[in-house]
């Protein structure tokens, strides 16, 4: 019999793998080192949720399970802004029928585990700890968590789905000659806080936005979960003049934080001190690394290759995007492993690296560029654009409700700021840029340079 | 008794370190993995050189050594280019006094040795590999390689200056929260090959020059020994359509490359094919990371916190320049470590940065731009402006004979860049630039800005 595909890390991306690899027919062995979540549940049992967008609807297509997905998802249209008076301001994401969607991670993961486990040649293996590998053969070695039963498998690949402290990935940088590598932590540290419904049961927040708090250095961000609470998160600089964790130790000192800063929050958070005293500070890491794979035999992919901020939302939704295109490849070149995996290796890093940095951007943009009236203007003036010139698509269109490689939108994007300078540079422009013929003529003219550009 | 002070490698910098804190009086323990190369001689008995430079013969002095180690070095003034006819350009380094200086990596290790074996209370340990150490004690543990006998040895800190691949870098990965940490390999390798001494033992080649052979993608170099041999070194890609070392297996292939590229240095090398064979291709890696403390226990320094590649020639020099700086340091705040530390940590790391991206830089000069007239003159020009303004200090003397800062220096590098944009686009530049009037015009200028934005 031949030798089964071994996943190493049973999260989101490993267990939709699992779906993927199961419907073309393959034996696959996931092994996971914490316990079933169908059993155990999720960590603390908190509601913690994550945006889906287009990328992470067409995995969830091929997969067959975008409906059930959907009918569990909250859609956000837009994001809406709270000042530090309370005072609200929307801000669309696209056109009216767009919208990224909010899921509960845990949820999620359950669901494609069920899929996954439906299909008989899937088989889980919770519990067990991966401790390193031989690339060559290749073979896995496991220790149970509890029993402290440890066991090889020899697989015909592995592919490498473990997260953002993978242990394949360990493995593959001691296998590799050259491996080229990256951690980067942010100076910033989150917190998750939540935000319960309302007596009645209902949201306390306009279910349909992604809530904003920015404060220029830190922010905090709202997003619904189905059963009416809110999942806060508070980000915030660890150390340091602004106001940073450090500084906010006693019950006097986070409630006068809160009080300048989120005072219409307080209210929606009625645990607020014991929820921020228990919670824990975490960690915002970027991992880049090079190559992704050891010839054909073993492959890393989602957080365990390219972790990234969860600025943009593109986490889960790039993670996801490795599979759909692996997919495609498999399609494409008939089963052919080799060529599947050397060209994803090929054409994927680059595409990782510009959501890595996009998601590092954007983190100014929610924390102090969407609280500017010039950043709100070029929103506006780039959707009206975009009506009117369907062809140009805004960096955040291109990033949310398209599947253009992230390293062509990023490119994009850095156009798109050039041409918005000149834009915004006309003269009191923020009074009257409804029908302002300049806009048109600029457009133009940046339009038929980049044409230029891309026959040149 | 106090806890002796630990220093886990007892290459060129653990040793120098060594000999800087027994002049200040501490109880010093080394540990190294290697063998004593007093008693086992160096890897293979080959000749590697490394060019000092000034910062280099700072720490030398510090230590009171200077003297013994510049008998045996060679000085070379400058570079000389070898073209694929064996046509020589020679380009100075700075002025006619200045040089940079062959030395042995070997002797001058052994020499660093002996000197700090000298004060009684420095101990040499050889043989002992490191296999961690718990930072807050702070102790670290060793297994000896042949016997492996094991024991940890509890010290008031711990230095780590074991190279490029630090255990102690990896102890301070895994017990600090958020270490931020790269390791990016160049897709080219190395080779070293043996040029000995002529019939009547004289250098080959003149021995007061960095012999280049610039080749575009690729190079060759060749630094002098005092044995009277030099040591060449092989730059070329692993792979690729280019000349790469996966083009060159059989007797053949190497020799159609040397004859086409090289053919001048096919005399210099008699045991030509059998040293391709034969020697290693080595990588060339770039490590950064910070911090490089765990409090004022655990210090990395040199290669463990900041490989480089050799390009600029600064790898020696900036490890040492390290010493230099931690013992002013420690002067200046009266033998304190924990301030020592905190200042070492938050001033050194950019500079670090700094000579990494100059080195990686300074590869594409000394393979491409070396052979390029307009750099030539370039060169000149910034030489004939350091005679007449002494204050403007071209690049390569800020980073080669000046301890400014590196990050300073490449600040610095990066306004001339833009200074000479201006003055060779110059009509007829390269036909008449002595006394050309608009030169001191365009440096005026530039001077009178740079004056401008650094009051500004």
């Amino acid at each position: 019999m031949k030798d089964p595909i071994l996943i190493v890390g049973a999260g989101l991306v490993g267990s939709l793998w699992a779906v993927l690899l199961a419907k073309r027919g393959y034996q696959v062995e996931v092994f996971e080192l914490r316990d079933d979540p169908r059993r155990a549940g999720f960590k603390g049992g908190r509601s913690i949720n994550l945006a889906m967008s287009d990328r992470g609807w067409k995995a969830m297509e091929r997969a067959g399970i975008k409906d059930t997905i959907r009918q569990q998802a909250i859609p956000m249209h837009g994001r809406k802004m709270h000042d530090t008076t309370g005072q609200l301001t929307f801000q669309p994401y696209g056109e009216a029928d767009q919208a990224i969607y909010s899921v509960s991670r845990g949820g999620l993961n359950i669901e494609l585990i069920n899929i996954a486990d439906q299909y008989g040649q899937v088989k889980f293996h919770f519990g067990y700890k991966c401790l390193g590998l031989e690339a060559e053969s290749p073979t896995a070695h496991f220790e149970h968590r509890e029993t402290v039963e440890r066991l090889s498998v020899k697989a015909s690949r592995i592919f490498g789905t473990d997260g953002a402290f993978s242990a394949v990935r360990r493995s593959l940088m001691k296998a590799l000659p050259r491996f080229n590598y990256s951690q980067s932590f942010l100076d910033y540290g989150y917190k998750e806080l939540h935000i319960p419904p309302t007596a009645d049961g209902k949201h306390a927040l306009d279910p349909n936005a992604l809530h904003i708090w920015p404060r220029g250095q830190f922010m905090m961000i709202a997003l619904p979960n189905v059963d009416g609470s809110f999942t806060g998160t508070l980000f915030l600089a660890y150390e340091g003049q602004t106001p940073a964790f450090e500084q906010l130790h006693t019950d006097e000192q986070i409630m006068a934080f809160f009080e300048q800063y989120f005072s219409d929050a307080i209210p929606l958070i009625p645990n607020l001190l014991e929820e921020f005293h228990e919670n824990p500070t975490s960690s915002l890491v970027t991992i880049r690394c090079s190559p992704w794979c050891c010839e054909d035999k073993v492959l890393i992919m989602g957080d365990a290759s390219h972790a990234i901020v969860p600025f943009y939302g593109q986490g889960m939704n790039s993670g996801f995007e490795d599979c759909t295109l692996l997919d495609e490849l498999l399609e494409e070149h008939q089963g052919n492993w080799t060529t599947t995996i050397e060209v994803f290796n090929a054409t994927r890093i680059k595409n990782a690296n510009a959501i890595a940095d996009l998601a590092l951007r954007n983190f100014v943009e929610m924390r102090d560029k969407v609280a500017d009236p010039k950043f709100l203007l070029r929103k506006e003036i780039a959707a009206h654009l975009n009506k009117v010139h369907p062809e140009f698509l805004p960096l955040y269109t291109q990033v949310t409700f398209s599947h253009i490689p992230y390293s062509e939108a990023l490119a994009e994007g850095e156009a798109q700021d050039a041409l918005f300078e000149d834009i915004l540079a006309l003269k009191d422009i923020e009074k009257n840029w409804k029908g302002h013929p300049e806009i048109e003529r600029i457009f133009k003219q940046w339009m038929a340079n980049r044409q230029a550009r891309a026959t040149a």
